[in-house]
């Protein structure tokens, strides 16, 4: 099977008009779209159905959505004779996109017990089914216009199976009862070795940064073009990802205590949300009662921490708190992208998605794309932290260097820790 | 089959120590709790998920909760060797009793897609197995003790299975597609002669109040009591319940556009949440496009206004502004109690839920009953407003005169309606 | 000079139309104006232009808001060419009147540094003025109308006078220094010999209840008529008020940590405000540091607790828990009334608004007066509670036995406490 | 007189040690404490006790924060034998200094009736006569770190003399009756000349940015340094600020009802507070009362639009929406920065705050200064967005290129506008 990330190259070749480039998106969209029914497949009806808050969305509206936008953006404007499946999805599933019409307000996704999974399921196979037809059959200059979309669908789709596990795991662990989203048979839990804690040091100057736009390679999302020069001052960054028994050791130390080590706002939550710990943290007693150690709620159910694997589900601010008292900070996102091609460099991806000290502006020279998919991304740059890498969430082949994922500073029910930073070299 | 209203005379008659008697507790019990499944089964697992409001309940947590009162109340103190169904279900199901512990915070019951469904029917199932012997079983000194909290026990189903219905209406109607609860055919939508506009007339004087206590005859709960003598004036009481026409008409007269024609609080609320009609009404245009015709929503989905019918859906403050509007008042409680013995009176029950113009008070030498079940009425006793009769909604056999059911002033989900009433028998 | 509370039977004598009467009322009218003054008389400008909560208004905008009374309700509709101080305070201290137009926001009347309160006073002279010449040269006839209005406006402006101190009392609590409005030395801080705990008994029976509207004596606002019977069953009242020791002594047995004595809203209030003792309560180490001694600030500052006093400040929610903690209870506000007369009670007058267990609930055969006058009362009877007596802030002549005072149920800070209850005569 | 912004040239000299710089900073001390004063003295005690809104704060808290500072940061540990004023400020007037200990919360400044005007005032004499002292006797060595303090000071009492202003025009402008802080009189009102709309090329490259730390130059706060390069691309300015003429048009065009223009949160902003023009505007008929016109609130009191002005009282979600609407964009603050010494840019200081399209991060090496001023500026680099230039409520002297101003993106009540760019030279 052809790698996702690595499919758009198909498009610019004069390759594309084959048969064979059509087969190869189609081999692409099945596979990632099963994967998504894969991710809700441990779940009943009743689970898929669960809005824990207004943040987060039911399994059963990500089946939904993401097959509303293959729907709107492919199937509506460019399948002659496409028959909606049901007139009124217009309007349950889609997410944000003002230049599609109304919405059902984001906090009331929970409320759709109707239509029923069976339902939703449905609505997929007949997407699919159209789908199946407008790949092969679109005539091929219209061919040039559809390949893009249809990427992009099946990268925003891999987005919500990411989200689909982070919200369903926080819909779960709301339920006093702490089920499992996958019995803890299914995780390796073992005791891994932990990377070295070594500073990689880099020269910095100039370099270049972001996605190039018309280079024959991987696909990437508006928000990481165009490519530009950044200047880097040398900077050093940690091999691995800072580590759940290093992040005990600072709540030990009174980290979520002491205001000097906080940003303004980050303390302001600190005490109004009453935070001790990473979001799925809990304390028990050990067998005589005495010493208390760490439980970590994650896709797993409940397990005792540990403390070689990288922390997660913290917030920016609780990321910053962290590299303050460790005295280092948070990277920049460009001092990141610029590390990630060095050989030494550890748990990039597949671990947790990396804080970094760099809000979400638009690149210079960004300009979002015309249409309904200029939403995508630009409207969101404000408010927002850049995390790089990607999480063990994040699904085969989504993940790359350019990568600009981001949330609120405040966010934590994301698979999100930190790697350290310094300034200088050496 | 007994009617569950007329069964609490057994206790209290020598016949109770006979087989016949736990025959028949058997029998109703058994019916109550199927009747609740009933309620239940048009809908998904999904449906019965569902919690639209913090004030409302998922169908699932109905079932369950209404089956733990059984189990809390009767099963663990009295049934030895009972083995309770799951130790958790104690935290999941409790509902406000402070007696028996903490609990689920009530605006998270939406979040219980596990226990599943088919687990919550297992429980019911374990406990009505155990219910029957505990019945069949218990030694006639201990059955004098039980068979008052079986009855209990029923009759707090019986409320509940009115509010799953109320609740789930209003789910259901929070979904943009509008579905329906049960399919309109099912619904005996005949244009009902509408009963005359009438005044019946009332002497007052000393009248008697509340459930005779040792009487030998119906089931009341302990805010009925003790049963006291009440002075009242001399009233008039409309025969019949204000419809849904004449609620058009107080809409169309600016009903809700005139502040003087409400309380402080209810103009407040008015203008808060944008009241512009009942809960479940709207307007759509006729064939024509030029006139609009009122709409309501209800168990049967969305229909044209039956003008001839009881109006729904009312708050205590909409009641009080249309009885304004009209030139009349709400009756009081004890008004309405002391007419409802009236041959000429129609509609006071399983129609609409009558708002009366009496907070909930203690009657005189109301004193709860000791133990959790004294947290069943009496806690209540402030901020809430008395309605009487019953609605459609009301289980058959569940409504009596002495019924005193309480909301706070602003709730309008349940099918609460109005009965005028003057002063003066003349 | 005249006691307010009598005046009102001039009007209905021949003698209204002689100059004595109008004298009557305007050395009345000019010994409550001055009263106003006189309470505001130790504040700064500053001072007077707070509002500590929306629920309290500034001392400057009740200087203003009675002036307003007269001028809206006499001048503009009876003084024949009388010309407005400034058109727009018509906007800026209209209370609640919705037949008078829109208003000022309550909870922006802190915002009101302009008017400078030199205005507001130049503002009440201008009014008096007006109000000596209404006073002086209206027509006999005219007279008839006039008199109740203005009675209406003393007692109102008295109403004023005691929210005054409890809105200022409030508000400079609500300072960290915690200024007090009259120096301690001002305080009859005596140790006052406490009344006897005694029962007294009541046979109850029918009687009668509100005041007589038609009667040759005192003025009464519309919510104590009409004037009719009521039954009542034999009851206790508790000869004197409730102590602060006594209330201690709740504290110290757990009493805002046990949930089955409270109200299920008092519970939930206790537990969301962190509710632990009367609103003004306080505790601090004695010199040993090592016991601590309830401090309780008032009008005289921040002083030690005095055990024999009146306790004050609480809400419903905590005197109906006393209550039951004192295995006793609320009386209703008929009880009270039907007590007032007993020659032994003591304490009915001048200490602490007393709560009672009554809802405030329109009197049978109710109606507002006319115009906008009838929103005095009639509107705000939901969702409050009737206390009864006066407090030690209410204005001498201001209290009588068929007087309704009203809050609700988790009011604080007015100077309320409770007097117990218990049932049967004996 | 020394102009503020230049005198920390001092320090760095060898002439520090004479009597000649202990004068010229007093000289300037003077001058800026006095300023703080003039700005207040149009307002009465009444209104510099207004709080309107928790991000606001009154007048008088303005005076004496002020003097807190000096008092916490320079005379309690620098001068022997100081006695503070009142120990009680140290609580009421400290602003965020997690360092400094607790405080009074934010939202309640406007309750601090007391300490009266008066003593605020006696306070500021205390202090200011101690600072004498300090400035005069100080042994040479403790002078070397005592004058970069006072310079802290001063410019950080510069900044509150900005916000005194701001501040009170927003509670003024919450008064109906629209008190001006000035009267128009006062107001040059003139109809100016608008500069002509032309764009400025500049060629980008690597460029310096922020604060030369130990150039013997300028004062600087630590978040504009250190200084270092950065590389920009090739950008145009606008030669102007955008008028309020422009905006209107943006207004007319429909621009707070288009989603496209906006900001994702922005446009959520734009829903939830109705924004439908800047802050401050109004609209009213013209004499035949037909036609609109726009009226502006400021300083002097509401008065016409003036076409030609520049626009203010905007968010930062107005400003990008704005330049979204205009083709152009928000320039980055290195942008600004670059451009700020382009001989023909006007209205860089002194008319509004210009938004850029730069989030307040910090600068590569920006380590906050230890101590307590540490938390003058790094603990805020989150969540805002940062403002370049001044604006006419800046003091004279405060304004510089690398000047880094940050509010967060929905701020409305500073007198900020924007210029716009485009990318390219030309």
């Amino acid at each position: 099977m052809p790698k996702i990330s690595s499919l758009a190259v198909a498009p610019r070749t004069e390759a594309v008009h084959t048969e064979a480039a059509r087969g190869c998106v189609q081999v692409l969209y099945s596979a990632v779209r099963n994967e998504t029914l894969k991710r809700a497949s441990p779940l009943s009806p009743e689970d898929q159905c669960l809005q824990s808050m207004p943040d987060a969305s039911p399994s059963k509206w990500h089946l939904a959505h993401t097959t509303w936008f293959f729907e709107t953006m492919l199937l509506r404007p460019h399948l002659s004779g496409y028959r909606p499946f049901d007139e009124r999805y217009a309007y349950l599933f889609n997410s944000y996109y003002e230049a599609l019409g109304s919405r059902l307000p984001r906090a009331q996704r929970g409320l759709l017990s109707r239509p029923a999974l069976d339902e939703i399921h449905a609505y997929r196979r007949h997407v699919d089914k159209n789908m199946a037809e407008l790949i092969e059959q679109s005539p091929p200059l219209l061919w040039h216009t559809l390949q893009p979309l249809i990427m992009l669908g099946l990268h925003h789709e891999q987005q919500h199976q990411e989200l689909l596990l982070t919200d369903i795991v926080h819909a779960l662990w709301c339920n006093p009862t702490r089920p499992a989203y996958q019995s803890p048979a299914s995780a390796q839990h073992q005791k891994a070795d932990i990377p070295a804690k070594q500073w990689l040091g880099f020269a910095g100057g100039l370099v270049p940064i972001g996605h190039e736009a018309d280079g024959e390679d991987l696909f990437a999302f508006d928000n990481e073009m165009p490519r530009h020069n950044v200047l880097l001052h040398p900077y050093r960054l940690c091999r691995r990802l800072v580590t759940c028994g290093e992040y005990a050791e600072f709540i030990a130390d009174g980290g979520y205590r002491r205001p000097q080590l906080w940003l303004s706002d980050g303390w302001a939550t600190v005490q109004q949300q009453g935070w001790q710990a990473p979001l799925y943290w809990s304390r028990s007693n050990d067998a005589h009662g005495t010493q208390e150690q760490w439980r970590v709620y994650g896709q797993h159910g409940c397990l005792p921490m540990n403390a070689s694997e990288p922390v997660r589900n913290l917030s920016f601010y609780e990321a910053a708190a962290y590299a303050e008292w460790a005295d280092a900070r948070l990277p920049t996102e460009f001092e990141w992208e610029a590390a990630a091609s060095h050989p030494n460099i550890d748990q990039l991806y597949g671990h947790a998605w990396q804080w970094t000290r760099s809000s979400y502006d638009p690149y210079p020279g960004f300009r979002p794309t015309p249409g309904a998919t200029g939403e995508y991304n630009g409207k969101f740059m404000v408010g927002q932290m850049v995390l790089r890498g990607s999480s063990l969430a994040t699904p085969s082949g989504h993940a790359r260097a350019t990568y600009r994922n981001f949330f609120p500073p405040a966010a934590r029910w994301q698979f999100a820790g930190l790697r350290l930073a310094k300034d200088g070299q050496q």
